[in-house]
């Protein structure tokens, strides 16, 4: 049931859903858009969007990948070159069949993912082994048709990174791959505080397309898992649609090896889910738009002097490279600016009141967990705050494993699997067929998450079907956003 | 008539269009997409994107601008809320008319410009004085279906900021459109080395659905001009047809007073065309993918201690926060590399081979003007070349304001505007009839293209109609891109 106020939202126990829809709204990080299924990304939203970025982009530039950008419309015939690929995408596509007050002779569909077109003019620009590898990424919106839209996990459009790679062999190509699920991993462990596993998917829950698609899964506070970044190995499926060939150093014509990844405005998704709590939204510092919040509290000449204090000390932590808000706004309580801080989830606030001035100090208030309230001096916080923003960082990421850990279990039997995947996920010995995963997801709702990269080897039987497993590991199933 | 090598392009002199569409492809900025009219930004031109970008992303928010994203599909009824605007767009709108395998109730149009969707936020999340001024930007891409494509100038899908804001009165509004013009002066001027000019467009080439368009205009080295970003002033246009209000400190409810402000990367053909000569490009070192190249010149093993030199060479003016690349490619010439970086536009180009190398000392060549090449100490090069960027970056700006300058006529003569326009652009009296505006552009494709913001005021007599003059001073007029 909702809340009447302005900073209560229904509690996570009560309906973990409502809890979502009413927190990414009344936090301020999205808005419903006009048309279906669409979102708007309102500045606070935006700004953690904008920090992942910049993090994300910074290590793909670092690894040799050079941005660029690729058309939005694709002709429609393009998609259906590669068979797997247009069965995948062919549901969800938005196309357009008017324009410049015309109908279109050939219809485009808005990509809804950039394969194609890329693999297109890949095959115009790589004509030798010199051309190789070609490290490609783009920063770009996505339109594919939802028919269960929810902010920032399916949203009809959304923004992402896409890697579009080509090299001239396999192990080039699968290095590359796993290249991209490192990034990846470090981004969602470092900078997100996502305790993700990094596996592999089975064939059924490949990309459309993919010999092979890689995956980071973490887990939200119910339990249920969210891949926060795929990347896939395309053998040469795509470089044959769209003849992306090289002459090798011993003059033969061969087909090129490529590769895909992405990560999208969904992780903003998985940061609410994974972190938030009943009070509203918990970033982690590298992703908070203000890392600190200071409230200053008082009325009349002391609310000037006090305010004074705030802007003087905020103009020092900026220095001190903190991303730093004063809430300045006089028809607000200092109570009601607690309890928004902490619904929009800022990791430290201060509150400064005249009776913290005259003593020199200030009340530093976390979030979350540790050390709760503590009175410090002002002339300190610019070098006590970066040491407590960096634990708090640390802390979220170690809590969100713990959580994880907590609830995952090792089961080699049916009942204690249905009752894993109905608190989180469990690690199982599975026998590989696609008909057996339908059957496990059709009695539980519980799909193959990964097959973790470090699982230790490990055979036996099926735990549906009894029959040989597979993979030679373990697979994490659980319920999946 | 186009050039058989890699390098050659087509003189300036003898076709500049060809100069141009030759240029940006062999320059590797660019290439066509598959769908009509659209471009692929390649690595090389997208990276001048990005630099672009960042300068001026950095000034919009130090003046207090919050970026946002607003969705790419429209309801198509919401373009027919301000009548102008919609007759301005509807021939330019692509519309997606079937989605998720069936056909949409409401069709809805890719955003051609984005007031409608943000007015309709707007009206929901402005209620009180307190919530004003609202100040959002955000970068996007967007879709206008254009008859006669070109790329960066005029391509169905292009890249860009649009800043909208909302304000309680004129006077706030119309300083703010005031302050992103000043916004793009500086981006143009300071990092794209353009000498814009600043004015107001009359009546006749204003926004559809403004009351106020300002623009900064440029001077390409074919006397033709190209409005570089323009910036609004919707009065209450799009306040009144989107609701958006607010409760005055009175308890009056009051419309805002909206502005919108755009620039693209239409940029990056105004720099093309503003700079480049018949050797290629030439690009201001405030936006050179690489400021400085490195040529290793040698054979066998002289090469690799020259390459060794180079990258070390290399590592030290990055240190020194240069932009830098090594041109490792063994396949090619010394001479083929100099080339392609005088095509390419590099700033500065330097020579290492063995005997440099013995000498301590590197040969520096200057892309255009000044010095021509030189030969310096190779340990002095970090401290150096910062300074002789900062000096090429000045110069190119005060050559592009001396270019302009001399193809600029104050006339009061027809046959004088006649010659003044087919070689670049009058300062005339106008009688600011649109009638008379398209008798000038029938008989000589010339248009307004502002009123200059500094010119001093003057008088006089319509230099076509011999009405009196409008505006209260003189009219820029040229062809434009």
């Amino acid at each position: 049931m909702p809340r009447n106020d302005d900073h209560g939202v229904t509690p996570q126990g009560e309906d973990f859903s409502a809890w979502y829809n009413e927190l990414v709204t009344k936090a301020q990080l999205v808005d419903r858009g006009p048309a279906r299924g669409t979102m708007v990304i309102r500045p606070y939203g935006y700004r953690v969007w904008e920090l992942l970025q910049s993090e994300l982009d910074t290590r793909i530039k670092d690894t040799g990948h050079d941005n660029a950008y690729f058309p939005l419309l694709i002709p429609e015939s393009y998609l259906r070159r590669e068979a797997e690929h247009v069965e995948g995408f062919a549901p969800e596509l938005a196309v357009v069949t008017h324009a410049g007050g015309k109908e279109l002779e050939e219809p485009l569909v808005i990509r809804p993912t950039s394969e194609t077109v890329i693999g297109e003019m890949m095959s115009r620009w790589i004509s030798s082994h010199r051309d190789l590898p070609l490290l490609l990424n783009q920063w770009a919106n996505i339109v594919r048709w939802e028919l269960r839209p929810r902010m920032f996990l399916r949203t009809t459009e959304f923004l992402w990174q896409e890697g579009h790679t080509a090299h001239a062999d396999e192990a080039e190509a699968l290095a590359e791959t796993m290249l991209a699920l490192d990034l990846y991993t470090q981004v969602a462990r470092d900078v997100a505080a996502l305790a993700v596993v990094p596996g592999e998917k089975t064939p059924g829950e490949r990309f459309a397309g993919a010999a092979q698609t890689f995956t980071i899964e973490a887990m939200m506070r119910d339990g249920r898992a969210l891949q926060a970044g795929t990347t896939h190995y395309m053998a040469t499926n795509f470089a044959r649609a769209f003849g992306i060939q090289y002459t090798s150093e011993a003059g033969q014509l061969e087909y090129c090896h490529t590769t895909s990844w992405g990560m999208s405005t969904r992780m903003i998704g998985a940061i609410i889910m994974a972190h938030g709590d009943d009070k509203g939204l918990v970033l982690p510092p590298n992703l908070a738009p203000y890392q600190v919040v200071v409230v200053p509290i008082g009325r009349g000449e002391q609310f000037d002097s006090v305010l004074a204090a705030s802007r003087a000390l905020a103009a020092d932590l900026k220095q001190a490279g903190i991303r730093v808000h004063v809430d300045e706004r006089t028809q607000l309580s200092p109570g009601f600016k607690f309890n928004d801080w902490e619904l929009r989830g800022a990791p430290i606030r201060i509150e400064l009141g005249p009776r913290d001035l005259d003593a020199g100090t200030a009340v530093v208030a976390q979030r979350l967990g540790m050390a709760g309230k503590s009175t410090l001096a002002i002339a300190d916080l610019a070098a006590t705050l970066p040491g407590m923003l960096a634990d708090y960082q640390d802390y979220l990421l170690r809590r969100a494993a713990t959580f994880r850990d907590e609830h995952t279990a090792v089961v080699d039997d049916w009942a204690e699997f249905v009752s894993a995947v109905s608190t989180g996920w469990a690690l199982a010995l599975h026998c590989g067929a696609a008909a057996c995963e339908d059957d496990i997801k059709a009695e539980t709702a519980a799909t193959p998450r990964c097959i973790p990269l470090d699982g230790p080897p490990e055979t036996g039987r099926c735990i549906r079907c009894d029959a040989d497993s597979a993979y030679g590991k373990r697979v994490i199933f659980g319920r999946a956003y």
